[in-house]
């Protein structure tokens, strides 16, 4: 386990060089905003969706220097929706990886247009000649990117969560169905992009999908049982908000033992389903099992 | 003029009829962000920066049907950008096209979401195959829309609007950089992309470039000088706010004589540019005028 952490964190290493050429800050006053969009993307989050790109990338054999800027763009698309996310109208949360929120540490304006500009940026970084895939394969990626991140996937899936604060009623189909809008489309789409960059076989980009539905609701499973059992330092943000606010969660409908089961469950049947690759997939088998193990 | 006004009453009444079929409304709870979506974009907005990606795509041939993709594309661009802007942390508007702005007909949360699915989704229209043209084609449009409307424009443009209203020491050259990157951005990337998608000569594109730059600018100051002189019924949104605000616009550095003397000349500088094409610009001469002598 301990190369994939140094694997990942070699990607992080990457992933930041490439974010810091993509976002020159201008000698001008709206500078502010590209200075909020940096503070957020470079405050050195996990990586995982930039490393699951790369990882599925190399398994057709395509070059990691391209393969990342495709993962950068969907950093900063994950980045803009935590911003959002974390607005006072939204989720109104003043930490995120271990840092005050963007609103906190700028104001809710600033914020708002930070997260904007990440999610423009995202798509014309992949549109770019300069990203060296062949034209067709970039409006691929980024049609699917635009569907993953869009309203019928992770800006549903964040409108679902909206709604559920205000209702007790979530069933186990209700709660999957939201995380995998809301965080499921777009671990998805990382996979998926791996294979639309390596021209990979539609039962290949199926596997991949496949995995990726899995450890994406096993991440999320995860997610809820650090919120109970983990601590607000080593997790970078608040804790037991969802508790507090009655929020159905997996642990709330499932209990923490069976909780935990479930997100085994899913990150072994998430390795199983890699069986068709040899061992250049051997860091996604043990990132199934990382997801469920890790501390924060 | 007769003729221009109702050839973008045609145009306004076809990007709605497309605005329609690419937001149909999902079954589900997550609707709500749809509907508002739909709320904002179908409002009746004046179409102006569709109607001249279609103006622009005809002098070079190409046919309507297929440049009204991408000119709805940008209206959901423009339509995010006042979703965005009427917030509270922002311009803090209730009013908009004679509605209630987003957030006062749903909530904050659900209008932030909003503008966010509309911004995601106008890049996932140019990217997709039913978009008609070459990949490389629509490779291009997504690169300078999102240049045109990100960081380095239209969202930069925003920010120093916002920095604005706390200097009151805005001068000419100030004010002209800020509404450049607001406004005019989004008025040359429409006529950018009828060159782009008819492969207009670099003289061509340079021409609409140059008129667009003109137009944005005269469209800016009239608006300040309806600001000052027009009314909240039909202008449809609070008027004299930034009078109010003693914040800087082309009136206070100006005054209103010579204000309407500068979007005159602007006007008849962007005629004047359009010289090597024959009648098929007389729209887009008309629009020159219009957009000045326009009352809402």
């Amino acid at each position: 386990m301990s190369n994939l952490t140094s694997a990942i964190k070699e990607t992080s290493a990457e992933v930041r060089a490439e974010l810091d050429r993509l976002l020159p800050v201008p000698n001008t006053p709206e500078r502010r905003v590209v200075e909020a969009m940096r503070y957020s993307v470079l405050a050195g989050g996990k990586c995982l969706r930039p490393f699951l790109v790369l990882q599925c990338a190399q398994l057709f054999g395509v070059e990691k220097d391209r393969a990342l800027r495709v993962a950068v763009a969907l950093e900063m698309v994950h980045c803009y929706s935590l911003i959002h996310d974390d607005l006072p109208a939204m989720d109104n949360d003043d930490m995120r990886r271990g840092q005050p929120t963007c609103h906190k540490q700028y104001d809710e304006a600033t914020a708002i247009l930070a997260g904007d500009g990440l999610l423009t940026r995202a798509f014309g970084v992949i549109a770019a000649d300069d990203c060296l895939f062949e034209p067709a394969v970039r409006c691929q990626l980024i049609a699917e990117l635009s569907k993953a991140a869009g309203m019928n996937g992770m800006i549903g899936g964040q409108m679902l969560d909206i709604l559920a604060e205000n209702e007790d009623d979530m069933d186990m189909p209700g709660i999957i169905r939201l995380q995998q809008m809301k965080t499921g489309r777009l671990f998805s789409f990382a996979c998926e992009a791996g294979a639309i960059m390596g021209k990979a076989s539609y039962e290949e980009r199926q596997v991949l999908k496949d995995y990726a539905r899995d450890i994406g609701l096993a991440f999320q499973i995860a997610d809820d049982i650090l919120d109970v059992e983990g601590d607000a330092d080593s997790m970078g943000k608040a804790v037991r908000k969802d508790l507090d606010a009655h929020k159905a969660t997996f642990i709330s409908l499932l209990g923490l033992e069976k909780a935990k089961e479930q997100a085994d469950a899913l990150s072994y049947q998430a390795v199983a389903s890699l069986e068709c690759f040899d061992e250049k997939a051997d860091y996604l088998r043990d990132l199934a099992r990382f997801i469920v193990e890790r501390r924060s």
